[in-house]
This record gives C-alpha cells, structure tokens and sequence, in this order.
C-alpha cells in the first residue's frame, strides 16, 4: 500500500479508494479482537495507524467524489458510494477504539475476553518453529483458502508488522502469523506453524 | 432474542447483552452486504430494526455498568466493556447506513456493487426448492460449519426474517437462505439448496 501522508488531492480511482476502506475496515476488526485477546500493544498500535490511513482515504474519495459530480444526477449516483465509504470508516473507528483499550492500558475485563473468545474459533496467532513445514514457502503458494478455509492476515515479524501478505511473501521462521477462518483450518494450521518433527502440508 | 422495546433497566447480566451486542454487529454487516448486492428492500428493513435493537442494548449496558460500579476501581475494570460494547454499536450505525442506502432508493452504484461482489465469494443468497435434500432437516443436524465451513445467518420465510436462526429450525421448502463463509461451502451449498434432482447431503 501506498503512503498517504498529507491529505492531498491525488487521481487515484474511486473505486480503488473504497476497495482498500472496505477491506482493511474488515481486517481490523479481526485484528482488533486480536489485539484485546492476545494483550498485544504492538498490534493495537499498528491498527490505531490503520485507521488514520483509513481516515485519509475517506478524505480522498470524498475530494474524488466532488471533482467527479458535474450535475444532480451525478451526485445522486455517487451518495452511495460516498456513505457506503462512510460506513467502512466507522468500522475501522470501532476497531481503534478497541485498539486504544489495549494502548491506554485500561485492561481488557475477563468479560470482554469472553465474548471475543468465541471468536478466538476462527482467530489464530501463531510462531513458526524453525522445523515448520511453512518456513521458506511463500503465502500463496500454500493456498490456505482452498485447503484449510483460511488465510493469514498479519505476520509479525521482528520489530515490523505486515498487514494482509501479498502472495509471494515468503515465511520465515520466528514469524507471528494471524489467521482466520473456519474452526478446523485454524487448528490445524495452527499445528503446522508450531510443529516440531518435520511434517508435509500437502 | 426477547423484545426490548422500551429502554427501561432491566437485571440482565452485562455478559449476555455485551455477546449479543457483538454477534449481531457482526451479523449486520454481511446482511448489509447482502441487502445491498441483491437491492433487497425488507432485509434492509430488518437491518435498520436490528440497528434500533443494538441501540436499545447499548443503553441497557451502559445502564447496567453504572449500577454495577461502586468505585474507582470498578469504573476502572468496566471502562472496557462500556469502550467494546461502543464498539459494537458503531458497527451496527455502519451496517445501519449501508441498509439504509436500500431503503432509500438512493441506489446503489455499480461500483459499490462491484466492490460487494468481493464478498459474494462468502455470502450467498439461495432460495430451497421443492426437490432440495435441505428440506425438512434442521439446521443444526446439518453441521455447516464443520462440514462445509459455512453457516446460516439468515432464513427469509414468506413475510418473514429469521436472523441467526437457532439450530433446532427446520429448513423448508421455498425458504430464501443466507449463508456465509469459504467459498467452496458456498457453491456446494448453494447446489443443495437450489437442486433439482434428489441428491443427500452425507
């Protein structure tokens, strides 16, 4: 992803502008449970960042939206899209705020826990042990979609967080991965990354 | 879900509300996806009257909170679920606002629909014909979620919605289901709700 650091009018399709809102909006909230579940103050801050880059997209697709309506017609055609934005960036708020509980140390009441536990079923956090199977293949190539119903949405490694891998990211091992997906999958990726002997995925 | 229709305290424990504050904010989005990718009019109705019911929740927790704490150090420790609870409302305002595109006729632009058809992957919108060896099972004897990675968030029954159907309900003969999660389950699901020759689902 692009920098977008100043909140300046740049040609960059509406289309484009909303895709990135709506699907880093949904990744956060994952990623904010995560965040709250697992204590992480790194990941908090890293998705407090997220939505101040989701906050300057809304800014952009507003400007783009304007430039683009010459008449009622137009602006009545582009309303959905400018609310549709609207609300991906309410999300991406409520996943900050989950977030800032974690930064701010206000601690995470065994209630809150609870409830997100249930969805620690399809949430997994994850250190690749130097005899994974998954080290030095690349995040595509695994197909975790197909096979596991899956896909790994941050990888922690070292001092650096990478939000949604691209597919030809490769594993290390020492890696911090976040999947999500169905029950099953989870489980068993969650043994692959942490395996000891050396077993096969395929 | 029991009715909550005037926002008057009530003794219901903060854990109960909190789970089915979340739940359905999370439930809401993908109805509103869906409510705006088939420019469905009473689901988005049904999605402006869940948006009502999590105000009404959120009320109710922040009441039950106050009652709860008797000093700094409760306040403290409840600080979380006011802030996650919050959370969960402005969910339900986001998914509120995409629905509300629908109900407005203000029509949704092709490159909304284009940017939702990303999510069709894992949603589904199929209607249970006659033949379907879904009729008359119950949606729990199924096992979605473990056999297909699926589940069933909403059945459209002639006039009515059933969210988050309970597992005991019985799938019937014209009933209208959405279903989400991988996108194998989906197809396959899809196939056994709109079937035509008799075929089992073991």
């Amino acid at each position: 992803m692009p920098r977008l650091e100043k909140v300046k009018y740049k040609a960059v399709p509406v289309r484009d502008i909303f895709l990135e809102m709506k699907n880093l909006s949904e990744l956060m909230i994952d990623l904010a449970y995560s965040a709250a579940l697992f204590n992480d103050h790194e990941l908090a801050q890293e998705i407090l960042e997220l939505e101040s880059r989701v906050d300057t997209l809304d800014y952009l697709l507003e400007m783009t939206i304007m430039i683009a309506a010459r008449d009622a017609h137009d602006a009545e055609a582009l309303t959905s899209v400018s609310t549709a934005a609207s609300a991906a960036d309410k999300i991406s708020d409520a996943a900050g705020d989950i977030a800032a509980i974690v930064t701010q140390n206000i601690g995470v009441h065994p209630l809150v826990s609870q409830v997100f536990e249930k969805t620690e079923e399809r949430l997994m956090q994850a250190k690749v042990t130097a005899d994974s199977s998954l080290v030095g293949k690349q995040v595509g190539e695994l197909d975790l979609a197909a096979k596991m119903g899956i896909d790994i949405i941050a990888i922690h490694r070292e001092k650096d967080w990478i939000i949604n891998p691209e597919k030809a990211e490769h594993i290390r091992s020492g890696d911090i991965l976040i999947a999500r997906g169905v029950h099953s999958g989870i489980k068993e990726f969650k043994e692959l990354a942490e395996q000891k002997p050396r077993r096969s995925i395929d």
